[in-house]
């Protein structure tokens, strides 16, 4: 992640479509190596965790988020500002528990389905998204905030809407949720 | 392919290191797959060339590029609107023999190697990029076009640049060569 930070915004920009397919063929040759949809989603989740890993630093760096002070907060700027910036789409969140520590994240589109009409037939447990809820997981967690993230509701099966939780795991720890200088 | 037209083009626009962390997870996991890096090579070129051929329709409507009258003509399009549109870089182009049937596209950047410093050990034959052959022949034969799409240079490999050669098999047929309306 060593990378000047100088470079143009719009240098940054692409086009969605070649992203969109890339990652339709990236499933696609999962489930050819996974009989099991529980294990193409623990892949697709896994290798999101190492991309939010490294996707993190430099999200920091550029959306210029200001430090948050609680979960609430902190799910608002992945919705406005990371689900904004990386797919263009600002989902809703809702907060699911008193402790404001469950909140789901409801999307009305999710551009990474539009090629996808319906689910590969018998792979009905697939979370075609699940890297989605790896990035966030890994993302998170580089900032020292262990998450669960998973899809509560998937339109791809059926569902009104695209819901992805998050549970945070643990209290924030002040002295640790720090934005590196 | 059946998308309305009157999506605002800045829907289409994401940020490319999404894209790019996840053509590395994909480039991995075929790696994984598959012992021989030829191997590897043939399906990022096999995918690519099924993400050609679902692309090339959406460009054509969107990129309103003007009907092509030669080879040359073509490989600048694929250059200067292609690329650009797709990833947002503009490749210089060589014409490499006098009939005009072989041209080479010269990427001075590769944002698609952004985190990629050098080949995994063991897979120096690895065309990482193979993908993008793929992508331009699939959408070339969509539009009547046949054409052998491999890298000649590659700065993964130590190469000054990188270079995509693209050498056209047959003759232009003019009645088969038309937008669809």
């Amino acid at each position: 992640m060593s990378r000047p930070a100088h470079r143009r915004p719009e240098y940054h920009k692409i086009n969605k479509d070649l992203f969109v397919l890339t990652y339709g063929a990236l499933v696609a040759q999962l489930c050819k190596d996974y009989e099991k949809d529980e294990d193409v989603n623990k892949y697709l989740d896994k290798m999101g965790y190492g991309i939010g890993t490294r996707l993190v630093e430099d999200f920091l760096a550029r959306s210029c988020v200001r430090r948050c002070h609680s979960y609430s907060e902190i799910t608002d700027v992945i919705a406005q500002v990371a689900f904004k910036m990386y797919l263009g789409i600002t989902p809703s969140v809702t907060c699911n528990n008193s402790s404001r520590t469950e909140f789901s994240l409801i999307l009305d589109k999710n551009p990474l389905v539009e090629f996808v009409e319906e689910l590969p037939a018998g792979r009905s447990s697939l979370c075609y998204c699940n890297l989605l809820c790896g990035i966030i997981r890994g993302a998170l967690e580089m900032i020292h905030l262990a998450a669960d993230v998973t899809f509560l509701q998937d339109r791809l099966k059926g569902d009104r809407v695209t819901e992805i939780g998050i549970t945070f795991l643990r209290k924030l720890d002040e002295k640790k949720y720090r934005r590196k200088k």
